[in-house]
């Protein structure tokens, strides 16, 4: 393939004629598909397109729903939307299991946020800097003013600015620190805005300034920008009972020596990073769905959530479980979520305003907890099959039927199927192929 | 609200009509959101309800692709599937950039992925489970034989099978970690196949070992899973070329001060993880627009990439730029991608096997070059945004033209618009409120 000249500039039914022709091999299949994933809606469709660029269709994600999250004492039916089989189903099941248990409890920690200004300062003394940062703190406040007025008749705004001396890692490398507190709004365009307000202000006040020498006033900002790394911005949740309320047959074991291998599959996620990385990416398997259902930002999530898994220098769980000296079990999860219900995508997807009209339009910090306890869930649905029944009994069954549906299996043959495969492992071939000597016979 | 009972034996229609009148305030228009997400085609809408349960709709990710990408010569038009502003027109911009400067170059540096037997076993001496371990390897990998011929028959399979004494962490605990070699497949299903599969074995040899005592023949396997870690699944990409020809107008500044700045934001992310965050989260950006488009799990890309960066004990970034001594400019990403090309979702959702089409259908290393050269391509834009003119006047301004498209303005409106946000935070509350005002005059 050669390079390609002005794509961007072409309309989108050209991008797509061009796309077919070149790289899908004229097929009118792929132009059908292309267009039948568009919405039917064109302005709708409009809408979008216009969150990103170039774009030709839209990848559909299923949303559904579990119903039954009981999240102090409130019952909500969460939204997700997610590929991946089994992690609504899992959800769900624990939602319910727990909804007869007391249900999940949840405690927001703290809602700051983070900004980063990272600059370049040529001086020697410190206590110049520090001096210069002190007295200007109010100017570069004031100089962002108006950029802040509608936060602060919120409820919100700066809460902090701190210099942090990072020139023991690299040499003249410094950062203004600002935390803010953004309300209901994830805040990253609002904090991007005031931090690069406040960096333009601090470079001019430097230039100025009668006691820096020459190469002290071109102070030099690298760069300004919100950190998605947010451990203030945090939120508990847990689950509790007597041990003993843990029972179900479906368990096929006691409750005591269930409680105690889910004990140790945690404590074994806390000090075996392969574990944990698989322990976490479960509890995200939850998170992200109702993140990317609600219209927020799995990435920044994500991100978030594995740096503090590994804060004290070693990559861990996020949750941990107990049995208590009076025999409850005990799980929890600490999470940073730094999520909003308002601006951005939430206000612009139209299914992300349905998530949140089937939350009953929850304030961020009521977010944060129901996507905890949706983590929690998840987590406990996961664990629960692998230290019991093993996990890959219903993940097979469900990515069977997957297959079986694209290759549109008769009922009869769905059964010779479902046996054929008890025992072996399921791939697209392998049930096309047996299909295909089951329609031969 | 109350508990629901029986919400995931009610037919998809009744599950939408129970939300619409519980949750939704019986919202027409709720309801026509609901159905108008769905698929014109009810044979496809199954096909993508059945990835997942209790589906009411879909959420559409818009899907664009990247022009240009050429990656070890060849040149690629990307699939991407996000719904951020900006992602798509950066990876563009920087996939364009590098066009004419000799491109991507990536290398798999390795593809085996992971699989933990989790186990307790109640011996003092290590060397008898050593022993039993290596005389029973050749029957427990006889045990899961006709899990693997079709795998073998492609060229994978196990690759190796390792006890890990885990007993100073936990009293008692061990690992059998098996890696494996699963050609173009992501693999998970067949990892955990064989991974339950070895497990049963090994717990039933242990009950008859005559050289081990009671308590040691009771074996206990706690859980048998993959480890999404997979360190050794791993891809590396650079650019590289002559400083000066990094210069372009647009820059606003020479090709030298440009590829100073540039190295020392990445020397920033290495050190402080507040910034490497946000750093990594960038490349990630990139990495699950094209995860997402062609049908893999992003939630195990994000958990497994997160991990590997704090594998020193800090979390630091997964990118390095230098200067070299002869005056060249270098920019690396190293990352672990396991991924597939070919099962799974990427057989069955109609846009991931568009995606992969139009990607000329890779094999599961062309992908990781591929991901890793978008990722690399993400990061590259925004550090130089970041270095440059800052990100938020690129940000907003897309940020702008979502909200005025909502809010429907027509072009005189939105020069007036536009002229207004221009040294203001722009919210979808603020622009409504301006334009309230535009339109009462």
């Amino acid at each position: 393939m050669k390079e390609i000249k002005g794509f961007s500039k072409l309309a989108k039914r050209e991008k797509i004629d061009f796309l077919v022709r070149e790289l899908l091999d004229n097929s009118c299949d792929a132009k059908d598909i292309l267009d039948s994933f568009g919405h039917r809606d064109q302005k709708t469709q409009k809408l979008i397109d216009d969150f990103s660029e170039n774009t030709i269709s839209n990848f559909h994600i299923p949303f559904g729903v579990v119903p039954n999250l009981k999240v102090n004492g409130n019952v909500f039916c969460a939204p997700m939307a997610i590929e991946e089989s089994s992690v609504v189903a899992a959800a769900s099941k624990a939602a319910k299991y727990w909804f007869s248990r007391g249900g999940f409890h949840a405690d927001v920690v703290g809602v700051l946020k983070v900004g980063q200004i990272h600059f370049k300062w040529l001086g020697r003394d410190i206590s110049k800097l520090q001096r210069f940062v002190k007295e200007r703190e109010p100017y570069l406040l004031d100089a962002v003013k108006p950029l802040i007025q509608r936060m602060e008749q919120r409820g919100g705004g700066i809460h902090s600015l701190e210099l942090v001396d990072k020139s023991d890692d690299i040499e003249n490398y410094y950062q203004l620190v600002l935390k803010f507190d953004t309300r209901d709004a994830m805040g990253a365009n609002f904090i991007n805005s005031v931090l690069e307000g406040v960096a333009s202000e601090l470079q001019r006040d430097a230039k100025v300034c009668d006691y820096f020498t020459k190469s002290e006033q071109e102070l030099m900002v690298v760069m300004s920008i919100l950190s998605n790394y947010t451990p203030e911005c945090l939120v508990k949740v847990h689950v509790e009972c007597p041990v003993e309320d843990l029972y179900e047959h479906s368990l096929g074991m006691c409750a005591e020596i269930f409680a105690n291998k889910f004990v140790m599959a945690c404590d074994i996620a806390r000090v075996d990073p392969g574990r944990a990385t698989t322990h976490n990416k479960g509890i995200f398997n939850g998170i992200d769905a109702v993140v990317v259902a609600t219209g927020n930002d799995f990435r920044a999530i994500e991100a978030c959530g594995h740096t503090y898994a590994c804060r004290d220098g070693q990559y861990r769980s996020l949750s941990n479980a107990k049995v208590t000296r009076d025999g409850r079990f005990h799980f929890e999860l600490e999470v940073p979520l730094a999520l909003g219900s308002i601006g951005g995508l939430t206000a612009l997807h139209p299914m992300a305003k349905i998530a949140l009209e089937l939350l009953g339009q929850p304030s961020a910090e009521q977010l944060m907890k129901i996507v905890a306890a949706v983590g929690l869930a998840q987590n406990f649905g996961a664990i629960r099959s692998l230290v019991t029944s093993g996990i890959q009994k219903g993940h097979m069954k469900m990515h069977l039927m997957n297959i079986m549906n694209q290759l549109e299996a008769q009922p009869i043959e769905q059964d010779m199927v479902q046996q054929h495969f008890d025992d072996r492992i399921v791939s697209f071939g392998a049930v096309r192929d047996y299909l295909g000597t089951l329609r031969t016979v």
